[in-house]
């Protein structure tokens, strides 16, 4: 019976390595701005978790939020951390570039194998915003990334298992796929099960109040999301004439 | 072979009313204020709608956003709605009620009832925050419920799937149980083999851009949303654990 | 020496109501939803609130919250809301209308006026956002309205209050101008001294913490807010060039 | 007539860096993640600025957003990022600690002067959430930092003008006041004529559209932020009282 190998967490502090490692981590990967899904995290951070855990620590290499399509000084920008984290004792490396047609940049990608090698790469869920996840699975094999990062193309791990399971049946033992978006203890034995996934990826947080005694509530430090002031939803009758026809169709074996 | 024999469309405008409608929608929920969950609607709503639709239209009765414990004005405010929505021709009517402990408020659920009988009724995703679900069922049912919406005390009806399904077998044919929460046209065949559900609940919506050529970016009309600035989240070593101990059980089968 | 008049607060439930009032309001505004800057209330709250209150209750007719431009249907709707919410004892209607280039649509006003007349009227924000507020003040003003809310076309009644002294002085005795947004304890005394506002607006609301004992971590009832996948912020020089040019020009008297 | 003699430009990547130093930016302040207000940001994205752009570099030691009161681990992790960036090619330094009570932790800021002196140094707007700001003003007088940015302990630099005025006026000639928080092209003028300061922080940003032609719907990468499942808000009698008093004695000069 196969089983599960590996088990990685994301962390973005030495305190939460601190954890994950106590808790039976595998492998770390470490980002920072978790909110926006993870950027680059900084030599000093990598540097302190080095000092405190012996789990492997993979890092992130991801400029901004946002899309995978990077300008000139953005790729000039991920190569020289991709540098200055592996001097200060990265285990491996996560990355992902798409061309605008949403590909696989093949030649920023081994720009970067350049810098990290001969260092384990995983390609992340720019994965999951590519047009041809076939071909795109393909490419990053050939590209000699050792994982893949994906949701299934889906909002969450649970909901991509199908499209999963359909990659690690393509790649079988020529790259490991990893599902990660969304695992929780609840829904981590059916995205095993559906998948046959053999490693995952999770972040496994809780919430810490503050320890300050002095509140203030007038001031905020950061920006916030608002709805749009120019737009707004309405039923697509395309959509409610897709589920019906579904449902009429509908059969349980 | 069993199969769906409704689909309901969460819908909050006249013209979404007419697009489910168009689309196939067996029946209508009409709410307002859909971002926080759905709140009660107009009765002028309910009156253009029921104009331009014959499909049946249910009611939300909800004052508010946030949790189902409310104060006695609410509670007035909530049975004054329903009159008026009956009288505005509504088809049946969504609500429920819970006490602080989490269980249904069977007395706020019968005052509703005197108002809206002989009207069917729906007990809303109030029952996805309960603490004793099989409990609460039978609660539901002893009421005169005629359907309960729920995504099965999770985030999502994929997510909470088991959870549903083990509601149906529950119901058998004393209550319909509608799964809603994230039912999209990608995950419904899984939900509705998953939970032998026969009823489902979706909203079906797509973004539709401002018709205005002038537009003005420096104003907001409402509030939004923030990162907390007291409190952060880290790592939990027994959330790690907890997955850890169960990657190291699996296998499957 | 003038004085302030009128203090209108905005509220969306019986319960503030009953506050606003007890503390001293003058006028209250009544809406459901203010997430999204405020929408039609429903029959209910207000047939709840003139049982509790003697404070004189304006009501908003806005279907949704997003621009001001309305399709047939919602116009249907806002009319029949109008009538409904009069009959139930409206004292006063707060509404606006623009056409997609951005001008005070006078015959949707109309519209509206033929329904709620004799009572009084506000234009509301939608004022803020128009092309030509010196033109649309005149507008507002020959359609009849009673005052205008206004926070002068910026984000908040400060930012804006060089500009609402313009449109008061425009304004005369003609028209009301009632300054709101983001006003405080802490500005009101600056927007008054700045603007000259007789009346102005706030909500004026506290948190309350949920009275549940039970609470589930894993559920949300409604959407989430998201940073934007596709777009993202850089600096922009001609932004940074207004500024030094500013700067480089700056003298203080 | 005193002028303003810096414009800081607030950047999160070396384009940014570019447009400013074109714009006339004096300094700039270097971050990541400025959707939480500003993190430290990477050595690699420090190095590609500074082969770019003449103008000095001042970088932000924050490891995170939230709260000013950090672990050791997250000290340990600043002091290391700070002698990173130092060798990097920072010209300056931008941080601020607190005590649990409100007050300037003035060891551990003085644990940062040690590693980045003779660097210049910006105590950032954790001071907008002190408890006793005239005080906290004197300490990080004392302490050496070379000036403050901040609000004047409100949500915006117009909002707190008053109180960075009187700032300006405490502090002579003995630091700089920076304001900053919500400064734009329209309020600018206003800012520097009520707090009389000579250098101001800005951000100056545009959106820029995705260059991708593929684009995907359905995934998202990062978390997002809800409205609270638990608690709602009310009108507050004590907050209209308040106005309503203040609104009564009101007489404009």
């Amino acid at each position: 019976a196969p089983d599960v190998t590996m088990l990685e967490v994301c962390i973005d502090s030495a305190l939460s390595a601190i954890n994950a490692e106590e808790g039976g981590a595998g492998r770390l990967e470490l980002c920072a701005n978790l909110f926006e899904g993870g950027t680059t995290p900084t030599t000093g951070t990598l540097r302190v978790i080095k000092k405190h855990v012996k789990t492997p620590v993979f890092v992130m290499i991801r400029p901004r939020g946002g899309d995978f399509l990077y300008d000139d000084l953005e790729m000039e920008t991920m190569l020289e951390d991709a540098r200055q984290l592996k001097d200060a004792g990265a285990d491996g490396f996560v990355f992902g570039f798409l061309t605008k047609d949403g590909r696989v940049d093949r030649a920023r990608c081994s720009a970067v194998f350049d810098v990290v090698k001969p260092k384990p790469t995983t390609f992340h869920r720019a994965f999951d915003v590519v047009c041809d996840p076939s071909g795109a699975l393909e490419d990053i094999i050939e590209l000699g990334f050792s994982r893949l990062l994906t949701s299934g193309l889906a909002s969450s791990a649970l909901e991509g298992a199908p499209a999963i399971h359909r990659l690690v049946q393509q790649a079988g033992d020529r790259i490991v796929i990893m599902p990660g978006g969304g695992i929780t203890e609840k829904n981590l034995e059916r995205i095993l099960s559906l998948t046959g996934a053999k490693e995952f990826h999770c972040s496994a947080r809780k919430s810490v109040a503050s320890g300050m005694t002095h509140l203030s509530s007038d001031v905020y430090m950061g920006a916030a999301l608002r709805p749009p002031e120019y737009g707004h939803k309405v039923c697509d009758s395309k959509r409610v004439l897709a589920f019906a026809t579904f449902a009429k169709a509908a059969t349980f074996k």
